[in-house]
């Protein structure tokens, strides 16, 4: 019986490397994948999945009215040697994306791998998440860690002065805002570690920074 | 440094046993812990942790305006031997509670364990649980079976027929509900398993049926 | 298909607490078990597994010689209602039975939940915790916590004055030695902690004294 | 406190890959890390940790006397910006070089991640996982699939014709034979999966292939 995972992290964790890996990994035994990636995230361009350290693949973008579901079941049933599904950004999906996943699992029997942040900038869980820790066969944490050196599980929106943020949407289009991944503590304090700070900035790492 | 636990799992898993042995482990190396339970729980009796088992223990009964952090922050000021914060039916409490919690580990630097569940009967999560799904140092699952013997993840809310109900309050009082804890196929699909169903049924084992 | 889980601790975690709940769980979905334990452990009488917590049941007790997969196969055949085996102090299995366990997974399609230490007094592996490090499907382990309050990971043999010992036998009859569970860095320094060591020794509670 | 993990899989499971993305999140928020690879391992070069995917790095290689213990208490004299060790093909460690990090764990307080399978080509425990898995703080899964889309946990060796090899030593200097990760039941049967094989041998992807 196939399950849904979910692999949640705070950003800058390495998902979209494990993501690709996991990929990889299907291909490299004979099988392939379907690969998504939301519409709205174009840093990497429009349909790609890029990780930091330097890996990339095409993927395919949905948007908030996308049906996983249909696109898979349709996929499926033309290149029945596709055998993994995996989603980047699975934060950003609706309830519904969710239960699709579940129905991929279920009903086509395929397993599906969605990567994703927990909470957002100030705390709240994001929708997709939310149903993702509620509804997932297995949680499984990909661990990043703090300026400090302890785990970071928190999402913190700097701005171009290294201070947290704590106001403005969930998701933010063409700002100058920055993302720190922080301890609890840290988030709560609001320090951003002044090394790290400069070393961000400077290099414009800044995830998520146009959607 | 402490961390926020949540042991999550579906109904009948053995939480409160997994729960009260914890608290047997610190009590038997000379540290004392604090345990907390809703008021709204009256099976046991109220201000009492039971599992099915056989186990109990006294409780710190709360309701949803009770502030955990001033109370744990009052106790250890008392009693420093308090190395330890455990709290069941974790899935009732409040987003303010759940930050509470937070509070005590990041500021008191005492360990909390918070058990619950992840979703209610119709697969909605729980306010604690979300942010507890959201927030936690650390998640970890107690496995339960399904009737079919794969793992139980969901909580099917049945009539005195077995038949699922989908309708109704998150938390009811003094109706004749049962729950089962099943798959996610089987919770789809509403089949109660016969054999266990009856079982259960008799011996009227039915979780939080009263509250 | 079934898997060959090993939930691991230090002495004294709850381990087979924790077993008899999981047994439990499946007798009240109207499944049956199969419980094995050591015919060494006669400490709860022989054929019997005890957790200090004061839960109990009937268990088959096994030596070096007993052939578990064939006796789970002749049980199976009779009882189909079987759909579980656990195994007590599992430490304790030659890389043989361990074998077994295996064959009752992948042939008889049975889960299988070994419950063990990993290591003895001196720190090293015993015979079947290494073959289930090495070859269970799933690694689960059931933490418990040191007299500093860090998790133990060790188990410390100390003498009736509460000093570490570090030579003997790996399993020891009838002697007057306790065992602490401490984490590492409390191992290597010999510290056992006086206020738990007391109350230990006062008890009586030292497990596996006469095996 | 530090700790020591172990990051355990079957081969060809990503491990290296991890290893890389979890130095980098290291460098990225301005702390360094050391990096240590077999001195037997050339096939990426001698002192170089090379993933499947791409990705390579500088490693200190070490040899069966090199004492890491020593080496790394050296270098954080020396540059106190070091926060994380890192141990690629961990299995090949000895008893006491797994004790050396736990040194570097207790002692001088810094995390270690250390990579590797459990089980060897006949399904013996390595040295090095032996003790890791019987000693690490945190034992970690990356996960890899079989060719029949089960998890792989086992690591066949095959011959150039793609049948499973059962004789020779556990480390094979310069021979023909490639290794493939399968799930326990197609080990047991020696099922090497025909597409994956082909794949495999074409590709000249065997792992270890020199050493």
């Amino acid at each position: 019986m196939a399950k849904l995972y979910f692999y949640y992290s705070a950003m800058n964790a390495g998902k979209s490397t494990v993501l690709l890996q996991s990929s990889y990994n299907y291909h490299e035994r004979g099988m392939k994948t379907l690969l998504f990636t939301p519409a709205v995230d174009t840093r990497a361009g429009k349909g790609k999945i890029a990780s930091r350290i330097g890996l990339d693949s095409e993927a395919v973008p949905y948007d908030n009215k996308f049906d996983l579901f249909q696109y898979v079941k349709n996929e499926v049933s033309q290149y029945p040697e596709i055998k993994c599904v995996l989603v980047d950004e699975a934060q950003f999906m609706t309830k519904q994306q969710v239960m699709q996943l579940t129905e991929i699992v279920d009903e086509i029997d395929i397993p599906v791998l969605a990567y994703g942040l927990r909470t957002d900038f100030i705390g709240e869980p994001f929708p997709g998440s939310m149903y993702l820790l509620g509804l997932a066969d297995n949680l499984v944490e990909i661990k990043t860690i703090c300026h400090c050196g302890r785990k970071a599980t928190m999402n913190m929106r700097i701005d171009s002065e290294g201070n947290k943020i704590t106001k403005g949407e969930q998701v933010q289009i063409g700002g100058n805002e920055c993302y720190m991944s922080v301890c609890r503590k840290h988030y709560k304090s609001g320090d951003s570690g002044t090394l790290t700070r400069r070393k961000q900035l400077d290099s414009r790492e800044c995830e998520i920074n146009n959607i």
